[in-house]
């Protein structure tokens, strides 16, 4: 039951608290702030509900259609099919949109390929887990999450000895309907759109942390909840032309605050069990199923930034020097390499418990490691590209508007073969793509989306096989003495 | 006759044509736009003619006072008083203010140290620019300078081919009064402040460019002289402590359009002579003199921006994790080694024609170079130190004025001993510095205010003694022949 | 029919003329500089040779079985044949071998995959080139290359002004018989060990270099034909111990000089045809389907790298620290991304011509890419993790054989639970691999062996598909105009 | 009283034991291995004695001459005049020497500086290091250093538990005359070739390691030490036209292992003192002192890198392309650079106790940072500048001596304006700095003499004033409410 564009729409106008600064936000899709944003999700919804993309953007199973990323994969042309439709997705947000709703439908789809590691330890909840995945998928449900507690919940001893009440979330009381939770939880993109948010923790918990282990996936209106955004980068009056990525693309960023917030029974999928709430991430396919997107993503991405760093070196009539051929050539280097890492986890794909496959994980991290470690300099490079560029065009197409302005602008900007609107839009584009604000907040995203550094190359670190590499060396070794000698 | 900030900001509403996009700008000291930025300049002007500060900021000469960059120097404590100058100016914008007043001063001041250059070639007016180097001094003018050409102007065969007109400024008419221009010359930084701006090309012109080499300084306000802002990043009603850099020091950078400006003679200093017209820059101190003022500028950035570093992880609690701790290492050895680079041009100081002195040049452009290097790397380390922390506050401070939301964020947002407005003020202004669209725009001025990569690279290609250089290999070389063994 | 190990060592004694310096080396077999490397080779026959290892190591075709580097790739599993069987190679040279003999057979399969080019333009010979694949598969020849003229040679006309003899390799005459040549070839590397040469260009020609066109794939015996190797790593009286990849994988490179070299004309498959001599690798087959052994040979260095990395740090009891852990979660992360871009290739393979099928070119050439770049920042890192390790140890495991050291030295080199000499193996093996003449050579093998560096950007730039990639920001601004705004 | 090279080449056959693998080195001034080295070091002790070098080389006090690597310095000027003989030194060995005489000299000088250190806690004997100082200035001492301890030392409690001989030097006996000392500390560098070596810890030494604390200064021929030479890098028979910089300044490191070796109280200046053991370098002038020997080392070298690079691509022809411009360009610029941070250490000098004055050590600092950190990268460029030419060339020179192939060499291999004999002699030249073992080597000891790069970081990080770079933004914030706003 594909929802669509007007359907969704509809759905998010829930009630739901939203804050910028002291300002409430009644209604998300009449705010200037959101409404853009709000109404390129319901493109999405219709692009997904378009019958002429149906066999790419959904599967059939029962007799019911469900959108492709809800699909559990038995084999690698399954991997491949959900591979298209992540392709799809990205390719409409041109790579920009970190949480959309085939991101945490990652997830949840992956705790459902293995629901028993909810019956390994106490706390977890196995049919519960089983029916969000259902809920979601038949509902057609736009899902994000807030999996990391505040910064201040470090300082946990500091708050107990003041008596200070601890910032983050955790299960402050239970009865037979449920849990009350109060706190805060963070960061949970795409919160100002999504219908519901999975909340919980991907990074380790200490033993004595059960009440902040509560892991649920509810609806982002629940009463109590609160939403505080941070600050929208689309503003009243604002037009396309002049940052047209901001003007589509501003995904939003929420911390989450709980006042006595209930959550029915039926929405918990973890509760007091620290170490289970994260292992369902990293024991199951979950983590990996969810992380493709990212790679499928940022795929996108780098394809629209490797073609607009062509662009903008034609525009400036510099793409035939050497120098910059040479750097384009290394850029498509780089955006092959990286395309090739994420077909690569289809080739190596790997069986996993009850028949299904999943992509390859080693390869998976090392794509995620490397779209981290390299995006600034993606970036840098286009900057490097555009030169001043930007900066030579006047503040706003809005000179078009003023005959004699218009005048002037069209004589002085305009160069070659290009008009001087169309050299403005391509370098207010590039612009918007690597140098505004809403590509600096993208630079931060690339680098923490999945955790800092350290902690992506733990992943990686954890996924290798270390005892095969070694055995490389260590047979080597095994093969010659201390007294083999070349002849004299 | 050094001028007060009050009479500095009634100077500059002189009647300049500025246009933010279709809105022309009738006072910037108004303006939302610019109207911070304008109290900053006299901020400046009054601390230049603060009593306590006056053997830093200005000089004596024939008894008449004068702002310290406009001193030829002749010993090496000389250069030690224009660095000391060039400091307190860079510390007081926090080295944020590229074009400030002290900077194309130097480059005039240059000019005056080696004036007989204008007499070794027709097209020079050698009296001009040393009336215009008293005058600047004498009324404390605060000049910038746009010696680039518009893009296009690249592509002059296709104008002239088609007929059109070429946005390249040129003298278009000249007759006993002085020269007509015509054209657009960009990109004159801080243009909305400044009271003259010098007009040339730091670019080699073709040597049939004779019209295009036309030098003058002028007045901001001549009649047909229109200045183009960038897009400002200074909102009306925008609250300091939400982006307190973007507040203060949005210099702005404007694209200057002429159309029949009318330039008397007495402000021309090279005319019909393209070679001259760049080389007054490089065969002369001009370049040098005014680049040290970059370096400076550059360290006052550099020590702001590592105090800040280790602020933002003092305030996360991770600086005493060792690998933040090396981080820190780290950028405190990029900052020193710049210091030590800067203060090397002093210690290595050269002598040059009339009995003056000047900063090193090799290890300047060696400066330049490394500062254009390694910005984008310094911005993100600070980046990678933040983590996602500026994400998690609330849009605006304005949840002050609220008192209900006052009480959630300042119970949720304090962490440890930090209140939650502290930790929100020192995120803005890390951000603000490294993230905004303001610290954005400064990454690509950073990168090519001196010009491309390749020319910077040449300056310092064209200043090394490659003979020297060479000499040390061919005299070891020379040393050996093809029969000299070991003992066997 | 396979050959042996024996047979091989016995064919390559076939008189061929090898000079050291001034040293002519009369046996390779025999000499301390080229012994072990032979027996490395006839290792590796035997490998083949292995009825164990038939299926993967073989194929058969009408009856007879040949190297599986002669299959003609017809589906995505012959590709994966390939694949494995270029991995049990690479695996046995721990990556070291450059021009393992499946190297340049991939070279000459690839021709054999497009004959027809041959007959598309004058001087090609077809059926020539049909007969040498046919005839190195049936006698399971080992082929090198040498495809680039001396350095030299850029001074054509310097060389024909002074009447001077040009030292690029010419055809100088011709008759019924074939052709003679004269001149210098680089750079043969594996020559000392290999059976046959391929002789060609595989960088641009000027249209004049008519006679420079020449190529051919001749026996390295031929009359007139001398082989100048680069200084051989290997001494006389070397302990494999001490240094055991020297000792083992010194592959050596030649120059090859031609003095009135006569060739048959059914050696010859290009003649008198510049363009064509280049364009046989790169508009068939051949350049791709020979670089993919490039790419899985770095695969398996990278693992032996890897694990030997780790090794290293679990000796020095520093695997356990936070940064060092970090570095090899890094290292492994690079690793791994490495081998999915090999198996990313298969994943996405292209049909060509004939039903052939080829490993996706784009990808190919942006691994080879990632390897050219990252190899030196690779060897650095192990570097550091080893520290000054490598030079804590005697000069030669020899102290084994005088008691009085050999207590001294068990007694204050063990650590830990490691005895002296292992830990002696293991870091002499990894400075083997990073730190000796050896181990340097091979980093600018790895940076040079396709081509310098903008070489292989441009193989990258011509590959990419730039109209795709324009298209996508194309349509992207074709979506707006200059009047939509965000609501106010 | 400076003495001659012949004195000095007299003064180290001195009975040491010194072991190359197996074998015993009788003397130094005839084996191989180190007889060129040697001959190094007697030209510069002749090149220190030679009376046109007097008032660069050496100082008078009292009417003696020293070595001018024993001044105290009291004088910006002083400063200067240690860093000319430091530059003298460092150009005679192309910066290759990493501990030449003046390197360890300025560690003691340095501690001469602030000798009450020594009775600020038990266990300092300050008239000794005074004693010491004025016996090696007098006598004309060429001292090394040993001040790490071995890798084993960290098992110390593994070593403890099964019984076993722990590797640390320690005193294992005292009695009136002195200590016995048993052990091994690492890594003499130079210890073939120098009189003298201080033994200590720069490290810091766990409280309970009291007898590990010693420190002392020591001739290298005591009864009970040894030698144990890293495999050197000159071989009998070694033509110096292949590979001229091993052949000159192979300058050895040394394992040195102490059985039962006696050590008179008179030559130990630290015992039974952990704490203070490792002060005496960073509390006294003595780390910053010696290290700006390093800095100036480096520069040295830099340049010679620099010349080279820029003559290899001339040789080439490569030079006027404009890429390899840029990157001799880049590589200039870093050149500069680090050349303007040495002397800013002097323009930056500071005052220390005694009137002494001391280089700027954070500039210090930073610029060992910049070496360590940057080497490995310069390295890199050089190697791409030369391609693969450096193995294009016969395996040694001594191809001249059989006159047909002198003739194929000459007529094949020279190149344009350049005799076959020149080009290679560049190329070896190039290789032997940049590619050969004893230039692997090198990379190595750049990376690590002054410790792992964390602790260079934490020089760097310690010697900050952190509180003066807080307060800039501290400042800031102070200076703007929570309620301040543009005008609207």
């Amino acid at each position: 039951m594909l929802m669509s564009g007007r359907e969704y729409l509809q759905s998010i106008r829930d009630g739901r608290v939203l804050y910028v600064g002291k300002e409430r936000i009644a209604d998300q899709t009449a705010h200037p702030a959101f409404a853009q944003g709000a109404r390129t999700y319901a493109a999405l919804y219709d692009m997904k509900a378009d019958p002429a993309l149906r066999d790419v953007m959904s599967f059939a199973e029962n007799g019911e259609r469900y959108s492709m990323y809800f699909l559990q994969p038995r084999t690698q042309e399954d991997l491949r099919r959900r591979n298209r439709a992540h392709r799809k997705i990205a390719d409409f947000g041109f790579g920009l949109l970190g949480r959309s709703p085939d991101a945490v439908a990652g997830n949840i789809t992956g705790l459902s390929m293995k629901p028993e590691i909810f019956d390994s330890e106490p706390g977890g909840h196995r049919e519960n887990l089983l029916k969000i995945y259902r809920h979601l998928r038949r509902d057609d449900i736009f899902a994000t999450y807030a999996i990391v507690p505040p910064p201040a919940a470090r300082n946990k001893d500091y708050y107990q000895s003041k008596g200070l009440p601890q910032p983050a979330l955790k299960v402050t009381a239970e009865d037979d309907a449920g849990v009350t939770l109060n706190g805060m939880k963070m960061l949970a993109t795409g919160a100002a759109y999504a219908h519901e948010v999975l909340i919980g923790n991907v990074m380790p918990l200490a033993p004595d942390q059960l009440k902040e282990s509560i892991t649920c996936v509810i609806p982002l209106n629940l009463p109590g909840l609160s939403l505080w955004a941070r600050r929208p980068f689309n503003r009243a009056g604002a037009i396309e032309f002049d940052a047209p990525l901001t003007y589509r693309f501003d995904e939003s960023d929420c911390m989450l605050v709980f006042k006595d917030v209930r959550v029915p029974w039926e929405k918990v999928i973890v509760h007091d069990n620290p170490a289970l709430s994260r292992n369902i991430y990293v024991q199951t396919p979950s983590h990996a199923l969810a992380n493709h997107q990212c790679n499928v993503r940022f795929r996108s991405k780098l394809r629209f930034l490797t073609g607009i760093a062509s662009l903008v070196t034609r525009a400036t009539g510099a793409r035939d020097i050497p120098a910059v051929r040479d750097t384009l050539g290394r850029l498509a280097a780089m955006e092959a390499g990286f395309e090739a890492m994420v077909d690569g986890q289809i080739e190596a794909c790997q069986g996993v418990d009850h028949g299904y496959v999943l992509y390859n994980r080693r390869y998976l991290y090392a794509a995620i490691h490397w779209a981290m470690e390299h995006h600034s300099e993606l970036i840098d490079i286009v900057r490097d590209l555009m030169g001043g560029g930007q900066f030579q065009f006047p503040a706003s197409i809005d000179v078009l508007e003023d005959a004699g302005l218009r005048e002037l602008f069209e004589t002085f900007w305009t160069a070659g073969e290009m008009r001087a609107a169309d050299r403005m839009q391509l370098f207010k584009l590039a612009w918007d793509l690597i140098g505004s604000d809403h590509a600096s907040r993208a630079t931060s995203y690339e680098k923490f989306f999945v955790g800092p550094g350290f902690a992506v190359r733990n992943y990686n670190f954890v996924n290798t096989p270390w005892d095969e590499l070694h055995a490389i060396a260590e047979a080597l070794m095994a093969s010659y003495q201390a007294d083999q000698r070349s002849p004299s």
